[in-house]
């Protein structure tokens, strides 16, 4: 008879469930199923021929640096072209406040290591982006959850719950271009709101910006850490959604004395992130790829997203809404209140089609009536034929809970937006 | 005016030090420097020329899925292969109960983060490796630790120390061959005695074993995993002292129930280890260069430690002690029981040699007389250079010290076997 190894668990486990995507994200292997589910890029759209020609050079010239240990905090070309690409975009760093990460998800980590205590509060945005709440969860954080609305996060209910100074939370985490899930986009009066919020009340921001350079229409806006004054945004930057997530290549920006903090987490979280997938990005990076490339995907995109909304204007009933993204991979789409998306999936997949529940992205883990939709990584037919799907499935089970013979959702729903 | 930062750190990070070993292996850089500090294989060893022909077959062939998102227990390939390779070493389980990690110290911050409260009891070497103490810091572990000598962990002090049923540590942490830092070796009879008392007390067994196919002489001794009847024990290893450490790719093999919890907490670290990487190492591997390649680096690293060994025996006074290793990367030199290895090391600098301290690897933090040496890094030529200048140190320290006029070590050195 082995351990009870349930019992052994820290605490951080004990209550959690598995991971809401696991399941979800294998649906899309599924013969024939359109998955609208996963956060994943366009594949077709990689620029594998200059990864192959980066590791061939890299592997071909400098091996014994490329395949030996490296520090923590990266690889210092690399994050000198990282400081100089993201001053064209207001951001003022320095190689010494910039951190390479294994992935941006590798950055939530060490900023929630560096920065939330068990039961430590953290403002996120509700529906807030799982990955976020996976790794918040991990350090056993509680949540300000402030619900989102077209133009983001809503701070004036920020605002409301920090007015009377009972709450000291440790983080604002806030993902303010093309959320994931919601697809909106924090106002620049809201970033200037939530700035104004931070300084006074003294609270550190979050900033998490995979999909910035992914913008279809409306004006670009700057970055909370373009626009602040005081040195209180982290940001988390990736090259995930600009050139391949298959590498696992992040970085976060911070004043230097919280790099110094966060490289001590990266050394005992890792050491540090693959010597030659780092040297082989910087060789596709200082070529000039990325703004050709990004300005390839753009178009793309736009058009996936277009065929989506299109679709859902074309087939959905009444009683659904949706999000209108002005770029990103994501929309959201709200299903009458009483259809709960999570019973819901199982008919879908039946249908040949998948989509993420809302629930996944509650800092609450309720579950409710919504659902996000990816457009990036299927053709504008996929996405016709699967919100096709999507629409059959929806409309039975409306129909289905109008004749009170479904399982109605009967949670509190005030937090849908 | 910004913010006080430290004063937003969690618990975790507000009285830890800076890591210990950053500095240190920075001095490997300076020109003319002979390190004896990092923990580095020989970087001409490393077999280039199949990683570079690996790579690119796997983005010729099949970029769209290697650049992609993949799934967090890692390549199923990749998986079964070392399922394969460690059922030679009597090793048996299946790819369910093997995930792949951002290299080992990824597996040690895994399992630190699943079974790790503030407060827990762990049970570590003493010296421990100094990466095993940073991810157990991480989650505010408490220590208890066990001296060591040339049999390795002193398990019968562990056995008192369990005896009265007062302590109940979470994790025994264990790294049973050539151990970093000391080089020792745990003993048969102490595997089976470590083995019995994690039965009887409900412990589990954290084995870590980056270096176990590198035995220089000597019998190979079983795992602690192969001898386990009930799956108590979870063990990691690595391609870093195989194959190449920059490729950043290890592994934990635990209890199927285990893995899925682990999996949780490796989707929130990281999401998953890069696809390419894992691709492009399972072409390595498959092809069967493994065993040939640690059959060609063996005699090598035995000629160093052999160099390191007779250079120690000429050069080095009285007064001095060293651990012999059958294999691994390291030995550990016990100086005069006076001198303060932390404080020589500026002097050693000076000297155009670098070491580890012994304080880096005690889990206590004290500073100590012993120092790590690394003979895998340094030609034998080097090594005796390297031991020269470390001996003209030592010898002028312990001179100095004789003469009163050094500060001599003052702490506790009853923990030094």
């Amino acid at each position: 008879m082995g351990l009870d190894w349930q019992e052994l668990y820290a605490e951080r486990f004990r209550f959690s469930q598995e991971s809401p995507l696991g399941n979800v994200l294998r649906y899309g292997e599924l013969p024939d199923m359109i998955s609208l589910a996963g956060g994943y890029p366009a594949a077709e759209l990689f620029p594998a021929e200059a990864f192959r020609e980066a590791f061939d050079r890299v592997l071909a010239t400098d091996a014994k640096v490329a395949l030996q240990y490296s520090s923590a905090e990266g690889y210092l070309p690399l994050r000198e072209y990282l400081v100089d690409r993201m001053s064209r975009f207001g951001i003022k760093s320095s190689p010494e406040e910039l951190l390479i990460t294994h992935g941006s998800q590798q950055g939530l980590d060490l900023v929630a290591r560096l920065f939330v205590d068990p039961g430590s509060l953290v403002v996120v945005e509700d529906p807030c982006y799982v990955g976020g709440l996976q790794a918040f969860n991990s350090y056993e954080a509680r949540y300000v959850a402030i619900p989102t609305d077209e133009e983001g996060m809503q701070v004036d209910r920020l605002e409301a719950a920090l007015v009377d100074g009972q709450l000291h939370p440790r983080l604002i985490y806030a993902l303010p271009n093309f959320q994931n899930p919601s697809g909106s986009t924090l106002s620049l009066s809201r970033r200037r709101q939530l700035l104004e919020l931070s300084h006074r009340h003294r609270i550190p921001i979050l900033e998490d910006d995979p999909y910035g350079e992914l913008r279809y229409e409306g004006k670009k806006l700057p970055s909370l850490k373009s626009m602040d004054s005081e040195g209180n945004v982290i940001y988390l930057g990736t090259f995930s959604k600009i050139l391949a997530p298959g590498i696992r290549v992040g970085w976060v920006v911070a004043p230097e004395q919280v790099i110094r903090r966060l490289l001590d987490g990266k050394q005992a979280a890792d050491l540090h992130t693959s010597t030659l997938v780092q040297r082989a990005t910087y060789e596709v990076c200082r070529q000039g790829l990325l703004d050709g490339h990004v300005a390839k995907m753009r178009p793309v995109y736009r058009r996936r997203r277009d065929a989506m909304l299109r679709a859902l204007t074309e087939q959905f009933g009444s009683g659904a809404r949706w999000s209108r993204p002005e770029g990103g991979l994501f929309l959201w789409l709200q299903l009458p209140h009483v259809v709960d998306s999570d019973a819901m999936l199982q008919d879908a997949v039946a249908e040949k089609v998948a989509y993420v529940p809302g629930s996944a992205f509650s800092p609450s883990g309720e579950k409710n009536s919504a659902i996000r939709l990816n457009f990036s990584s299927s053709t504008p037919e996929q996405i016709e034929e699967g919100v096709r799907r999507l629409t059959r499935v929806a409309s039975r089970w409306q129909e289905k809970l109008a004749e009170g013979k479904g399982p109605a959702l009967r949670v509190n729903l005030a937090r849908a937006a």
